[in-house]
């Protein structure tokens, strides 16, 4: 089972892709491809706290009358990030440069998680 | 002092548009545009949510390596909906159908929200 291939490709499909990354709801990475261009820039700490508040979203949906979530997106001045559910363990995370192409890596992750979700 | 004109600007703007507002991080409105044909669609209970995780973001950002957040967006099933800060105490929403305009919509907000920031 290799998740890497299909992150990997993600980050090389996608403009401005800096990360990809399938972790648990718990903000820890199950497997991560990261740019080399990108091998500075730390997105732990901030991936645990996307974490969180996608488990909280993840959580209220019952109560929610609009339905489920299955994706969300975090823009800061400095990283995009699309995060998409891919099982009720696991979700898959981009994050891109401020200029990078946001419907491009949408659509990746949309593409990629039944993928990843089957060799979970 | 009306909000009302901006946010039914956005709305007629982008296609897909379902309803706009501007509201405090307690997701209480201060004031709301809802499309006629999204009457019946009750964003209550969800856009409270929403500000709930919107908040959380709000004063977890000076421990985020990755910037203040800007611009939050939560898609389910049924309803797209973005949602860009616009003071520190008030944002503005947008809730689109799921086939709306959503690049459309990201910039209407993007656009709106320095002029309802002035009206504050």
């Amino acid at each position: 089972v290799s998740f890497l291939a299909h992150l990997q490709a993600v980050v090389s499909q996608v403009d401005g892709a800096l990360a990809c990354s399938v972790m648990g709801f718990d903000g820890i990475p199950v497997e991560t491809f990261q740019d080399q261009a990108a091998a500075d820039l730390d997105l732990g700490t901030t991936w645990v706290e996307y974490a969180a508040v996608l488990a909280q979203l993840k959580n209220a949906a019952p109560l929610l009358k609009t339905g489920g979530v299955a994706e969300v997106s975090i823009n800061t001045e400095k990283v995009i990030t699309v995060m998409r559910l891919v099982s009720p363990d696991y979700f898959v995370v981009l994050a891109l440069k401020p200029d990078g192409n946001y419907g491009k890596g949408r659509y990746a992750l949309r593409i990629a998680a039944p993928k990843i979700r089957d060799e979970l």
